[in-house]
């Protein structure tokens, strides 16, 4: 089920990204990049940061052949992917939830403090974005108008605070997605953001 | 006395990341992650690239915790910080000077030739504000204005130079990071660069 | 005669960095920097993802030296560079076969998978290219436009399959270095690229 929910995100990561590489005019060796690193740059930095070597992707190559057929899929199907916006809204939303959980378990496996664990999950599930944004020339968007990261951030927090209170792990997994998920979908509902300062 | 230098100047290389992210109009998130990797970004390239993981601050979380009070503190007195410019230029540049001795003492302790430590340092010192202009989507100041850099090469020179000759560690330090704000502050004072070449 | 080979490509591949980097009207130290990460970057982040640190510039000079008097070549006679501009692109393109195959024979001591292997490969002979690109704040050329990357891919699955027929290494080396340049001559003759999808 976790590694459904896993492979999903990667799989939806991989298309924004390809949707992305393609508005800025891209050939399809740019495409791919961009595709790769939207849905496995946040888990790579993570790794090479940790020093989990060699990352993650090299030693599983499953992640690999998924954002293939993202990439194909964005491709290929890029003309129909408006009647999917929402639908792939949800399961990026999803994978954001995902992530984080998988990099929080990464930095406690790793022994890190959990601030610095709720730190590496935010990464996991966030910069693949920045390092997209990067490539294609952008200030980040997560760094300007998005609540993106701090939906990471706060369900970080929720994770480590019901860790304490001693929930079950599986109660702690649903909780944190919960709490990720739900106040992403609100932040765009309500097209919330967090105030500019200058 | 080293770790009270060491801390201001993460504290003021925080406050001066945060001060070009709100300049860029980022919001609070986006602006601790460019004081952040502003701060500690140097150091973090230089431990993957010798293979010093976890990073740093992940081990040590008084880091993390300095530049989340530098990047409040720049947040909060964004109006008044004119009035400290003089101060905060002053305290930069005793990070630097300080920075450029860590990184180089990580060097040695890591077995690498003196000229890769001396780069080592340098890359401590001024490439935190290098990752903060790709992520503002601009092209490195140091790579087209500012003496910077050249006064870290320049005063990692010189501790190689006083260690071969044998002088005391302590003096060392101290000499060392003399000639590296030295150098910035005249630099600055008579507004030196170097030449462009086209 | 391999070290030679890998020595010519790391010179051009400095020269070309620094060229690009004067356009940009750079001063030396930022001519030096897009210079070294145009050669040494991709080979570089493949050391990182694999976990291969200190990464290899640090323990071997050489390298180091190449680039330094490549940087120099490029700014004193920067203005004959054109006469040479034949040369260089043909020694770049060596550089490109030569690097490819140092890449996938470090993928395949790190047992790492075969795609993993032909992807480090493409990595260490075209990623400096994309650093430099980010640097001097482009979008990556070898996204929107040159046949380059898809040399090193295109070669990269021809060694493989000739290392499973049971070639022997020397041939593999010479085939895959032939394919990999003469992909890129004839693209750059006939002016081929992939086609951009939008």
């Amino acid at each position: 089920m976790f590694f459904f929910l896993d492979s999903i995100g990667t799989f939806v990561f991989a298309i924004s990204g390809a949707l992305a590489a393609m508005n800025k005019r891209l050939d399809p060796f740019g495409i791919f990049i961009i595709a790769f690193v939207t849905a496995l740059g946040g888990g790579t930095l993570r790794d090479v940061l940790i020093g989990h070597t060699p990352v993650g992707w090299m030693e599983n190559l499953d992640y690999v052949y998924i954002v293939i057929v993202g990439t194909l899929f964005a491709i290929f199907f890029r003309r129909k992917i408006d009647y999917l916006r929402k639908s792939l809204f949800l399961f990026d939303t999803i994978g954001l939830g995902v992530f984080t959980i998988i990099g929080i378990e990464k930095g406690i496996a790793t022994d890190l403090h959990p601030i610095i664990s709720v730190a590496i999950g935010t990464m996991s599930a966030s910069f693949g974005g920045v390092i997209r944004d990067i490539l294609c020339n952008e200030i980040p968007v997560i760094f300007r108008k998005e609540v993106y990261a701090t939906a990471c951030i706060v369900g970080g927090v929720f994770y480590f605070t019901m860790l304490w209170l001693g929930f079950p792990s599986q109660l702690i997994y649903v909780l944190t997605a919960t709490i990720v998920i739900g106040i992403r979908l609100l932040a765009v509902k309500y097209s919330l953001r967090l105030p500019t300062i200058q």
